[in-house]
């Protein structure tokens, strides 16, 4: 048995959660803030069998990897709005901090 | 010693973390949604001493086990209010997902 | 790799948040409440090598440490006010509840 930690952003925790228990792993989200991520992140507190564990990563990585997205800016404010013409930027978003660890026993009550 | 984490149902929360603190047993409660169990659920951190976590396990049993609830049901709206006899029905309720870690150092500040 | 737990009080979680980021540590915040300390408490995760274990335990001690603090009473409520004079008085203040985990593995997506 394992318990899986996986800190990542709030966007991609409902995906996430879906797609493990679509495999029928059991979650739990732990509300979290900031720090291992730049933005609004929650904690997934995953439990597992040790020859699910690989399963389970595959999915996190899957779901949550850091990829890069385009935005459209912020238009700037005070500026000439008629002649602003909004350009997509590339933003970093996702990622994954992922804590694989041991359990000495495990109980369902 | 141990790091209990007790995944269980809100509505068993206190009391279970009232007969852990009676026991002298120290708990922290996170906030936690979804996943292990039905509905709304609480993470009891509970820090033991490897002797005592039988009887740590032996709380969570006897304050959070499955078991059964007659409950009357939600009266049908748009029905027939005068002709409804409410049946009570048998709920679920109630269970804990626990996982024991080991701890490699305790400090106090 | 370990995990780091450190239940402490709210008011002392974002100077020891900021003390840990400026040594590179990487941490996140768990909304958390009672239990190990008396008051409103948070738990940081913190994830570390094993070398680097130690300074933060003393980032923890140097942050959170148990200290007493001279703190004015809330005056009288319908007493005299005019001749209540208030007499600070000694308070306990922080303290921190550690836990140290062994890690398995570590991943970043
Ligand atoms: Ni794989
Ligand atoms: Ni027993
Ligand atoms: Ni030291």
């Amino acid at each position: 048995m394992k318990l899986i930690l996986a800190v990542l952003q709030d966007k991609d925790s409902n995906r996430l959660a879906d797609a493990l228990s679509g495999k029928d792993f059991k979650t739990t989200k732990l509300s979290t803030t900031g720090g291992f991520l730049k933005e609004g992140n929650t904690t997934l507190m995953i439990g597992c069998n040790d020859e699910s564990v690989d399963e389970a990563l595959d999915i996190i990585r899957d779901n949550c990897s850091q990829r890069e997205q385009m935005v459209a800016p912020i238009s700037p404010m005070g500026g000439n709005a008629d002649s602003y013409i909004p350009k997509p930027i590339n933003v970093e978003v996702g990622g994954a901090t992922v804590f694989v660890l041991p359990v000495d026993s495990f109980f369902q009550f």
